[in-house]
This record gives structure tokens, sequence and C-alpha cells, in this order.
């Protein structure tokens, strides 16, 4: 499994921490355009995964970063991100001068800011750069990322980001500014998918044809990315979790945190966190986000396809 | 004005009632397909605007309908829709059997069923058919139509339907239908552009480019329609009023009232209608609807395009 010395010195070397559902995708798709991979997780069945098909497996965050031109970070949240740079083990302690630490979770901006500065003081670059698109365009090399930083920072990342993405947004030279971006987008994101639920539970309530309101609303103004995205799976009756209620615990959470902080009201966005919190508590945490429409039809008898096969959840 | 005996004994004879932004570009594109048009408004200046052009005006609802094949109602709620029909002067007085009554207005279903039963207890027929598209493609013949009505209620306005519209949806027999989906495109609508409004104006609190963030979130997952089409009104700091903030005052209440009637909760919806509130409470009642991101400047002090001079509308 460990390369030979002359390939590791001619091509770019990347540690991916975190190999889950999009962490493994980006490993696979860096490996493919000819990048050195080197991955570790928390979990060590999913280092033995990546390195049954050929990857190379590392032991700890400061282990897989220690020989690697680029660490992409691929977990949850700001916390563990932090762990990951800075706890026992992690990978600042042994990242060579001058390579680049590539954040792609989602936080709070005012977090961003201050690990980028804790980085950057150590003679490392910092890439704030959170992903959009899921686990089938991590595979694809696809993801959209919407990435701030140094120029320095921009330029050493670049061979990972062109593996991994189809679209990088240059949001410019101030960490934080790629996770704001983000959280802009979550904040519509989770609204939405909220709106979507609240509009096809009431439809079934008044006993519509649901295809018909798919049809008709998705070549109409009420229309959203993720009406279009979401509903198909609340008419198929099917909620197996492509993205979770408890990401949009998580995201819509770090919203309501940015918007106290910085004195700012958002009643959408909190409205819409209550119902992720009600469908959690309900028991459908780890179920896909249109779960939200299964709790609408729960709090108000409206009837929805496969809905008799779904009170298991409670 | 009035039309020869032989044109009018040819022509499908077409009664608007209510010649506002939308009834006239809608009597217009019925007269250019040759239809034989005649106008009524409850403000005389509006009647005189339709004759000054070559329309026929009329004095009253019964006035207009006395001959016609087809009424289309343009008014703006339900109530209006009712006086329209069975008021003073009213259009159910004097309408052939066999004539059909298309009503357009934004309604609760409920209402709309109330009205077809006492329409078709007349030997009249009934076309429950909501429309959406705005002034400008009204004015093209272009809007698109909600409709729900019996066979003989859609055969006999198919003249006026094919010169008002670019799609026609038939939703069923039953009055009502058109009405509820026109409801839950308005629930989306109406909340889609409160979640537009409250992200630009937190992007613009947190000091981002709101030019790239346009950009960023119109090709993510965070799009809706109402984002793409309303957000530049915020950026180019111009709230002239194409939909009013009290279209979405009347529209969210009727979906309050249907869903407190159904005992269904629909929290979003009810965030979405306190801001729409609040904004007309600050004034801009008569504005464009994507006011709602300068009220959410003014809630926060977040800076917007244009925000300058717009404190005037206190």
């Amino acid at each position: 499994m460990t390369p030979s010395a002359e390939n590791s010195s001619l091509a770019v070397s990347v540690a991916v921490i975190g190999l889950g559902s999009m962490g493994l995708g980006m490993a696979r798709s860096m490996k493919r355009a000819g990048l050195d991979v080197v991955g570790y997780d928390i979990t060590p069945a999913a280092v033995d995964r990546f390195a049954a098909e050929g990857g190379r497996g590392a032991a700890t965050p400061a282990d897989a970063a220690k020989d690697a031109d680029i660490v992409v970070s691929v977990v949850v949240n700001g916390e563990q991100t932090e762990t990951v740079l800075f706890g026992p083990q992690g990978a600042a302690d042994t990242m060579k001068p001058g390579a680049v630490f590539i954040s792609s979770a989602t936080m709070d901006p005012a977090i961003a800011r201050d690990l980028a500065g804790r980085t950057e003081a150590l003679g490392l670059h910092y890439l704030d750069a959170p992903i959009s698109g899921g686990a089938a365009k991590a595979a694809l090399g696809e993801l959209t990322i919407m990435a701030s930083g140094s120029g320095r920072a921009f330029d050493t990342a670049r061979p990972a980001l062109d593996a991994m993405a189809g679209k990088v947004y240059e949001l410019g030279e101030a960490a934080g500014t790629g996770a704001a971006f983000k959280m802009i987008n979550q904040l519509l994101a989770g609204v939405h998918i909220a709106a979507a639920c609240e509009a096809i539970s009431f439809a079934a309530k008044q006993g519509l044809d649901l295809d018909k309101v798919y049809q008709v609303i998705t070549a109409s103004a009420g229309n959203s990315w993720m009406f279009e995205n979401r509903v198909p799976h609340v008419l198929a009756g099917d909620y197996t979790p492509l993205s979770s209620i408890e990401i949009f615990v998580k995201d819509l959470g770090i919203v309501q945190d940015m918007a106290r902080s910085e004195r700012y009201p958002a009643p959408l966005a909190a409205a819409a966190l209550q119902m992720y919190l009600a469908a959690a508590g309900a028991g459908m945490g780890r179920d896909d986000d249109s779960s939200l429409a299964r709790l609408y039809a729960q709090l108000s008898g409206a009837q929805l396809p496969g809905s008799a096969k779904e009170p298991q959840s409670r």
C-alpha cells in the first residue's frame, strides 16, 4: 500500500481527515486525479474500507498530515475541525510549513476566523471552504465549494480543489466568508424544505392530487430547488436519509446562534428550526429531511403516500 | 363603439369585470384574439381608459354580463367576487342560461365551492380559475391558469382561456380545486419571499458582497423562483410595487384561515405573515413585496443598496 519514494516525490500529497460518505468520495476523486492520498477517520472501519480499495491509511490526524502538501478536513462541525487541527495528535502538530488546511465543515464564520488565525500563526495556510452537493457529487469530483482565503492558500490547495469540485467560488481573502456564504445557503435550504413539507402535507390534508401539485408548483412561482428535489421523496413515501433532519437541527442552530449574537431577527429560520427539532424529538432525526412532511401529517391527520406504514418511527 | 349586430352574432362575447392592471391586460388579450369584449370596473376612470382604446364599456356588472357567453371576473378576493355575481346589479341577474362565469381571484376554496354552487343553481356554469403570472403576462395573453370545473364550463370558457393563458392546468371537476392549488402556490411564494429577504439582509448584516451572494445562491440548493426574481429588486434598491406587501397580507391570511379551520399547523406561513404585517404596519404595505428586506434591515441595522434614501417610507 505504501507508494514508492519516487511516486510520492512527484505527486502532490493530500491527507483526508474524515472518511464518511463525503470524505471517502472526495478521497477517491483525488486519487483518481493522480494525487497521493492518505486517509484518516476516527472510526477504524472507515480507514479499513479506504485501505481495502488501495488507499493508504493513517492512525491519527498528525500521522496523516505529516508529509502532506494539503490537508482536507471533512468532519461535521467547527468543534470537530478544531480537534482535527489542535486536539491530541492534531494535524497542526505535523503539517509542513507552507502546507494548506482545507476546512469543509459547515460552521459559524466566527469559528472559521478563529481557526484560520491560529493555523496561520503557525506558518500554515487555511482555506475556509464549505462544500455543497452531497455524497453523489463528492464521488464524482463535482462538488460546489464556497471558498475564501489568501492567494497562497488557494494556489497551494488548487490540485485538491480541481479534483474535488465542479465549481469553486472564490469569495475573497478573509476566512469566515466561505462559512458565511454556506450559512446563507443553509438558512434558505432549511426554510425551503420546511416550506415544501408544510405545503405538500397541506395539499394532502385538502385531498388534492399530489402528483399534480408537484407538476403545477414546479412550473410556478412557488417553486424552489428544495421543493423540486425533496417532494419526490414524499410522493414515493421514501424517507431513506440522503440528508437528515439532524443536519438541519445543526445548521439552523448555527444560523440562530449567529443571528442572536449579531442581533439579527430571523423568524423564518427560527420557525423552521422548531419543526426540525419536533421531527427529531418524534424519532425521525436520522431519517431524510423530507420527514418533516410526515411530521406535518402526524400533526394534522393528512394522508401522505406510504404514511400508513410509517408510524413505526415514533 | 357598439359592434354591428353581424359582428356580435359571430364573435364569442366576453364581459370582463375589473379592469385593473390584470383585468385590462386580459381584456386586451381577448380583444386581440377577436373576441367581442365589454368591460366594467367599479372605478369609472378604468372603464374610460378601456373605452379610449376602442373597448366597449358597461355601467354595471349586470349590464356587462347581459349578452355575454363568458364573464371573466378579475377582482381582488372572494368577497368582491360574490358582489360581482350576487350584489346589486350583479352579473348573475343577467347572465344567459349556459353562460360561464370565470373567477380568477385568489380565495379560500370553501368560498369558491359556495359561489360555484349558487351560480350553477341558476343554470349557469362556473370555472374556478385563479391566475398567476402578473400584469406583464396578462398583457401578453400568457397567464398561467389553475382551473377546475365541469366539462361544460371548460368548453364554454375555452375561447377566453385560449386568449388569456399560456398554460391552463385542468385540475378536475370540483370547484375549489383551482383555488386550493393557488393557495398552495401562495403559501410557498409568500414564505420564499420572506426567506429570500431574511437571507439577503442577513448577508448584508455580515458585510458580504450581495451580488456574489446572488450569484452563488441562484446556482445552489438554496435557490427559489422568488429568490431569483425578487432579490434583484433589493440589489437595485428599487421597491416600485410589481406585487405588493398587502397581496401577501391577504393571501397568507387566507392560508392561515384555511389552516385554522382545517386544524392544520402552518408555522412557516404564520411566521412569514407576521413579517408582511410588520412591513405593512411600518408603512410599506403598498410597496413591492421585496420590501421585507428593508424591514429586516431596519430591525437589524443591516445596510442594503439604496437603503440610505429609503426611510421616507416610515
